[in-house]
């Protein structure tokens, strides 16, 4: 899925929502617990309910890799099974030196079909273009992510400038508006005026709105820009919504009402 | 395996040979390419003429997964299949936030059965520590990587110090010495004297020897502490030094040349 087409659902849908499939067996609800297959029954669900209301759904591969072969085999099924005009994220934070990043593009954009992965950026330029030289595909690197260990060295300062600035400014530099994202975390919202200076035009994508409390309408406030330019993910706060058989109306339910709060932004 | 044992074994055998399994389907014999289950009986056959001479085997993640869930399955085979006495890494480079970081290392202490892992340092000490709770198992933080990439953040100065020494400092901090090791890239040997002021006590593990063209003597004249405190990493230079029907053979005479060049510098 390309920038315009990305666009263009969002318009459509009223709606940047990402929807994070971090699904963990240990808190779906009980009665999907033992069913044979139960990671891809819940995450089929929670995407019936919710397909209608986001624009990308975004994979949390730690989910799927704790669970051993069964957990990659739930991964590709549930990939296989999102609607073609949806953005799927695998969110796998990978990066190596270039030899290795090129095995894991292979694995991410080949034997598996995403459109999407996050990427790491500690091991610079040459561990990164492996991934950016799939031009239909998109990579999403992190720059200031939504955990309290952001202090410890993306907020430090490095000649002038953070770490995470630099990183940003730097990835800028590579002329990939089109295929390349970065991941801001929502709880930085201090920090997004800031970061549209240094990348007006890329796409953001936005983790730690919901159970880790960052605002959805001072990001949107503070970092939309003319092709939107953001996608906005919730993960337990949508796919966890109830714990009991109604997990997947409740999902819808709170999904609703990101959509709606969105699309009150996008007038 | 706890650093004791490690340190045992590496005086028993006189090597502190770390073998990379980065096996590629494209570049193994062409004879084995198209047996059943071709990635495990060509590990299986380089494991058993190597096996005496080495003390570790780093499995480098991507090239298992860019074969999908047949890697996987084949990467299943290989853990299980080295002896018990030898180190096994998880050459995957992973780190997120706290929740995710606590599923990469069920998946791969846990589901896989993996001594240590390789862990991306730039989200900071919330996204590593989940991996050192495991007490009897190994995590290795990426400090100074071999690429040409290293020079576009790493080498850069952050506060006085550069990145990776910072990395180094901070996580020295974290009281780890019998559980944190730090990947540092054998093509960085200038830097090796000024690392070992910064943390002399720990085991590094270091690739780029062979393939790369990092050199072993200098390293170990360098880096070596009273109980060794090296793991010299070599994959292609092993593992590919014949494309033939010899390769087990092939790969065997390397290893012994690492083996016996190490023994001298143990003395």
């Amino acid at each position: 899925m390309n920038r315009q087409q990305l666009v263009a659902q969002i318009r459509l849908k009223q709606s940047y929502l990402c929807v994070g499939l971090d699904t963990d067996l240990s808190k779906i609800p009980a009665h999907l617990q033992h069913a044979p297959d139960a990671i891809f029954a819940f995450n089929k669900a929670i995407i019936d309910a919710t397909k209608d209301l986001c624009v990308a759904y975004k994979i949390n591969t730690a989910f799927y890799e704790a669970m051993g072969l069964a957990g990659w085999q739930a991964m590709e099924k549930t990939v296989n099974y999102i609607p073609k005009d949806i953005l799927t994220i695998a969110d796998a934070k990978r990066g190596d030196i270039g030899n290795t990043s090129t095995q894991y593009g292979k694995a991410f954009f080949e034997a598996f079909h995403f459109d999407a992965i996050t990427v790491a950026p500690y091991m610079g330029a040459d561990s990164v273009k492996p991934f950016l030289v799939y031009k239909d595909k998109w990579t999403i690197l992190l720059g200031l992510t939504s955990n309290e260990g952001a202090k410890d060295f993306e907020l430090q300062q490095m000649g002038g400038e953070k770490l995470y600035e630099k990183v940003l400014r730097t990835a800028a530099g590579w002329d990939t508006n089109d295929n390349l994202m970065f991941v801001i975390g929502a709880t930085q919202a201090s920090e997004f005026e800031n970061i549209r200076k240094i990348v007006p035009h890329h796409f953001l994508l936005v983790p730690g709105v919901g159970a880790q409390g960052g605002s959805l309408k001072e990001i949107s406030e503070k970092a939309m820009n003319k092709d939107v330019g953001l996608l906005v993910n919730a993960s337990r706060a949508i796919i966890y919504a109830s714990g009991a058989a109604d997990f997947a109306e409740a999902a819808r339910k709170v999904a609703k009402e990101y959509q709606a709060e969105m699309a009150g932004y996008l007038k």
